[in-house]
């Protein structure tokens, strides 16, 4: 089997985010029905359509790697490297024209994300990181702003709502020690952080297409991505996750996660 | 004095928001200073810039009409002609580059609103209307959808923290008994009202400049723009403000605010 360096795999990884803009794009602000699933987060016409498109490129140019997409499940889910793709990340913010919505594909190789892209369609922004590739925004190398502590932060979550029970609890602890909290954002908020615009992303209940792109987007950017109890995150369970762009801060919200 | 027609003064203001967007865009994503007014709100040079420049150009055009603009506050306030002001409206977006910032115009005769702009730089979308002038979103006429009831509504608001003491209270009666509650989003919110693509934007604490460009935009689309009384928008202190595209959740919202 052929081991394609990680310039090829990035080179191609945006290929795919090439491919899937036109197909969001076509369905965007069309009024497209809204499908509901068991969750009820909505899923579009589009998303499934992309997810398709992508799944075609990757097995004609690399028929020996696996897929985890949010849509089709997986295939070959035990071959050493899989993609894992999120047509649609920010459903909720796609069905509304509220623009903060993007396309996640991520790589792992025996099941560490090595390469990710963030793809805004919408709002024009791509980041594209992974191992020994800077990441990139819009072709620039970026990097996330230093902050010494959380009151000086800017914190950033999709929905206050995400957060149930005693993860509503850890959240709240965060929100009144950050200087700033602001909700909406999806895949983008992990962006941001990674080219320095926030400082910390926490969201709760991903999927592992929720994330797996973003691990390699904002480490090699020079940031951070844990779960909540600081561990690397792998392909598993629903993850919480803090993406943070300064140690300091990340150890700060661990804090408080953990217990005030 | 010269009473000019509305298309005059639409396309004036269109030239307005075209003055404005590069200024903008000029300190967007430059890690511009932040400057903090004694309410917290962020401020940026640019948003002083813009406003200077928009000033000068209605100086230049309509040197008898008044202006009231975030600011640098109002000059000839009694005029027949009254120019409203915020070219940053959402000035947290802005800083954290999260796009749904944008720049509201808005002109009043007799303190009514009877123009107004909703110009969005970085995402593009520019919605005027006004009486006798039907809402246009880039160049074309566009208009709320129907919906029956707020259980099948979806209903933004910039921030939950918005909402305090009993304000909170009706906001979250109001929340509670939608189909989806989407928060951020400042003016992009109403614009989206008045195309059509969510069904409510709810605020409180609206300064005129906040607000008085909306009124016309969402009412020339066919929405409805009240106080959480029930009552038109004219100049004055805070609002609180519900803008729905159909009057039947429109008058479910007031309902709930109310009481319940």
């Amino acid at each position: 089997m052929t081991h394609p360096d990680i310039h090829t795999l990035a080179a191609f990884a945006a290929s795919l985010a090439d491919a899937a803009r036109p197909v969001l794009m076509r369905y965007y602000r069309t009024g497209v029905d809204i499908d509901t699933k068991s969750d009820k987060s909505p899923v579009t016409i589009a998303d499934q359509e992309a997810e398709r498109r992508l799944r075609i490129l990757i097995e004609e140019r690399f028929p020996e790697h696996g897929i985890a997409g949010e849509e089709f499940g997986e295939v070959r889910a035990d071959a050493e490297y899989v993609w894992s793709l999120d047509p649609i990340d920010g459903t909720k913010a796609f069905i509304t024209s509220r623009v903060m919505f993007g396309t996640l594909i991520g790589l792992m190789r025996n099941q560490e994300p090595i390469l990710g892209v963030i793809d805004m369609p919408v709002i024009d922004d791509r980041w594209i990181g992974g191992k020994g590739f800077t990441t990139r925004l819009n072709g620039s190398p970026c990097a996330p702003r230093p902050k010494a502590s959380l009151s000086e932060a800017t914190v950033v979550a999709t929905h206050p709502d995400m957060f149930q029970g005693p993860d509503g609890d850890a959240f709240r602890r965060v929100d009144a020690a950050s200087k700033l909290t602001l909700y909406a954002g999806d895949c983008y908020n992990f962006g941001l952080v990674a080219s320095g615009e926030v400082d910390v992303a926490i969201e709760a209940g991903l999927a592992d297409h929720d994330i797996i792109a973003v691990v390699p987007v904002v480490e090699a950017a020079g940031g951070i991505v844990t779960d909540w109890k600081g561990n690397a995150i792998r392909p598993g369970p629903l993850h919480n996750v803090v993406v943070s762009g300064d140690a300091r801060v990340h150890d700060e919200v661990l804090s408080l996660i953990a217990g005030g």
